[in-house]
């Protein structure tokens, strides 16, 4: 409530939000696996020259049903999508989805995918909600509200040194590649230990949740994230300056991590984090 | 059939086995799973200095039953495993056991860890079962029968390049951490991609169910990937030169993959992979 006042929602406003948010990404991350059961069939198209970023007909069937339903409910609102792009970006309220974020986890049969679904109220992520099915989790999170999974309160790790826990990592082919290598080096001269589940909203979550002591991409997109930094900072954790230089747009690199090894991270990184 | 006449068991002797396996990997599952959903209030204890290599109660108890589960059935085979180290190394039939594979996942409520039992006889993996709870799959496999996730046959990735795929990677801080990161970077140059999930048995089992192209790892532990190598041989996979040198025991850099991929995966590797 200390956050709402200055915000040009009434607290009804975000109450409706925050409970469509819920159901609308549960119900659609059940389409999800509906098609996920059923992916050997689905035809598959490739985007781009890069043959792992896959995106399969789930995803846009998912992304149009995610504005439909949230449309129906919120007719002002604008969006921003993976799939379908950015819609009336001037609204006051602006939803950040990601249908199936970890596509190619989703298009091989492997386990970590989620439906991602952020609201952005001006220029600041409010709430959100992140869907994975395949472990019945729902995470969730409001501004001044607090993080959950499920009913169970979100706080990151305690952890004060790299050695203390395992680090999400990620990079793609797409930009800042050249930045990950000699990270990674010095994460494990350093004594800590990567994971790379393939979800970066997962990812983000499962710091939010305590699971991972930070996460580090080189280059994330803003529906990958923008759910996740809600939950994030509710469970207590620390983000780089990721909205810098039209970061809603177009990304930028993106570093999570629980306050006691956020800054031992980004050194490992070095400048690019905050740098273009 | 065809290679049961070589082998010092009768077909009847297989079949008990291969039965036991199945059943005993997924009544550890389970207990396991047991032990997971009250991770947080078990008490944990860490195994020599590296924080990530943590080994919970539920590691040994578990590993304590599979062994008398087996040894009831049948008292005359010997044992091989990640917490009770070696008993009979003699015996005919060896059982190879990982209580939980993916310990750091299990201990930071991660999803990926999975029960790996592994039969040898007569020095050669003949038949397996990886049991993950998190996701109902049961994984298992006898040499000459084919291997399956459930019911569902196992077949290797197609793949021709690594750009086709994702590629499963690991490293620990023990040993052959130094031919990690050059590694990595080769295989990003060619445009692959990597994924590390926690447990080397379910990245295994994944090369084998064509879900990953393949998997590395610097240094592997016979228990952490003998019950994948018959599944991955029975889908058709190929794999190093793992049990020279003591293997069995010791451990070595791991290299499983779909056909059209392993040579140019070990010669990012380099000559480490088969030499000491």
């Amino acid at each position: 409530m200390v956050y709402t006042e200055a915000l040009p929602l009434t607290p009804a406003e975000i109450d409706a939000r925050y409970a469509a948010v819920k159901s609308v990404a549960q119900e659609a991350a059940r389409l999800g696996m509906d098609y996920y059961l059923r992916r050997q069939s689905l035809a598959v198209m490739h985007k781009g020259d890069d043959m792992q970023d896959v995106v399969s007909i789930a995803d846009k069937e998912i992304e149009t049903f995610i504005r439909a339903e949230l449309t129906k409910r919120f007719p002002e609102d604008g969006f921003l999508g993976e799939e379908g792009g950015a819609d009336d970006l001037d609204a006051r309220c602006i939803w950040v989805i990601d249908p199936i974020d970890g596509t190619s986890c989703f298009v091989n049969g492997l386990h970590n995918w989620c439906v991602s679904i952020g609201l952005l109220v001006a220029g600041e992520p409010l709430l959100g909600a992140i869907a994975d099915p395949n472990h019945d989790e729902l995470f969730h999170g409001c501004r001044g509200r607090g993080a959950f999974v499920n009913d169970t309160p979100l706080k990151v790790s305690s952890a004060q040194d790299v050695r203390e826990g395992v680090l999400g990592v990620g990079t793609t082919h797409r930009r800042g590649k050249e930045n990950f290598i000699p990270f990674l080096q010095g994460l494990l001269n350093e004594g800590g230990m990567f994971l790379r589940n393939g979800s970066g909203a997962l990812m983000t979550a499962y710091v939010a949740a305590g699971r991972l002591i930070g996460y580090y991409e080189t280059d994330l997109k803003s529906w990958d994230c923008l759910a996740g930094l809600v939950l994030l900072k509710e469970a207590g954790g620390r983000v780089n300056d990721f909205f810098r230089n039209d970061g809603l747009l177009h990304g930028n690199p993106c570093l999570v991590a629980c306050p006691g090894v956020y800054d031992q991270v980004a050194r490992l990184i070095g400048p690019s984090l905050d740098q273009d």
